[in-house]
């Protein structure tokens, strides 16, 4: 069982999945938790080339291809052996995430990307993708509440227009993908206190482990 | 005009990219030579994910990936601006290495990698490739008494027989592309002094320039 959370930033991923491994483990599986980009040590160099400041003149394609270098190797090392030892894996962005931020916020062809990803990926998809949807107003500003904490005010009027329309655009990318894939998406409300978008989660984890285990 | 320089180790590319550009300046091209991988910082940066000793764990997905990055960048910011301001372009390797060395001999999927360049490099093909042949026994004797002239015999004595297979296989790779694009391919005999295989190279630039330009 492989499943992935996705959501712009602030959504609160990283916290909701250390709750989502302490139901698994409580539930009986096996669970191995991870993250991309950087789940390995050759995706800690891949990032490092790709977040360098000096790399501002990398082509796009570049940077997409990065991105799939890294997860190639995530899956092979990580995710692939976890899979066969019978783990549930539950990673933090993958695959969707490129679709979103490459593809629909930045305007790469989302053909060549869903392509590239058949091509690398052998079409690994999750078996589920828990979507933590929120408006970015609220994200960002989560976000910068948690690494500007003494000065809330100073780091909010760092809202620039253009970043809030990237991630207006990449939350309407999240949600294109989630009405085109019913199946496989489940959309949680994730504007609410912790424990609310704890509970709303372990909801779909027990209906989704009741049906398919 | 879009020039590429093959062949297996040893067969005297870099010598020979060196007199090509003084043949092109002479017959008065604007000419620029650069080099597959690591023609820019990003693909340097690449190089050194690729070549470091501790990332002997790389999936060979990754791998090819890393390869097609750095050619990405290499033709977005060196290659094709180049040519779209008339130079000629001349490469020491580019997707035919790519090929032979993951393809014909690592065994990777040749129509992976394949629909990976055409995906990636919008299928940007040599108008020329010039293959240097060699038996792989000289070239690599050749490349080891360039990095141990002073000790040549306890060089040689590290050839493995495996390293020599694995040459054969990129040799015969690069001969059997050539034959399947002959109208792109030239195959020269690079089993001859410096100055005998630069005087074919020109007979062939000569050629082909009076035909296209």
């Amino acid at each position: 069982m492989f499943i992935t959370l996705e959501g712009i930033e602030g959504s609160g991923k990283s916290t909701q999945i250390t709750a989502i491994a302490r139901w698994l483990k409580e539930a009986g599986y096996d669970c191995l938790t991870t993250r991309e980009p950087g789940g390995t040590s050759i995706g800690g160099q891949i990032r490092s080339v790709l977040l360098h400041p000096a790399n501002d003149d990398m082509a796009p394609g570049t940077e997409l291809l990065l991105y799939v270098a890294d997860r190639v190797q995530h899956l092979e090392t990580v995710v692939r052996p976890a899979l066969a030892a019978g783990k549930v894996v539950v990673c933090d962005r993958y695959f969707d995430a490129t679709m979103v931020y490459q593809g629909y916020a930045r305007g790469l062809d989302k053909k060549t990307i869903l392509r590239l990803h058949d091509l690398s990926c052998g079409g690994q998809t999750p078996d589920l993708t828990l979507l933590l949807d929120l408006a970015p107003e609220e994200g960002l500003a989560r976000a910068w509440r948690r690494i500007a904490s003494d000065d809330a005010h100073a780091a909010e009027s760092r809202f620039e227009k253009e970043k809030l329309a990237f991630h207006e655009r990449v939350r309407e990318g999240y949600l294109d993908l989630a009405r085109n894939q019913p199946q496989r998406f489940c959309v949680i409300d994730a504007d609410a206190d912790t424990q609310t978008v704890q509970t709303r989660i372990e909801t779909v984890l027990a209906h989704h482990f009741e049906i398919f285990s």
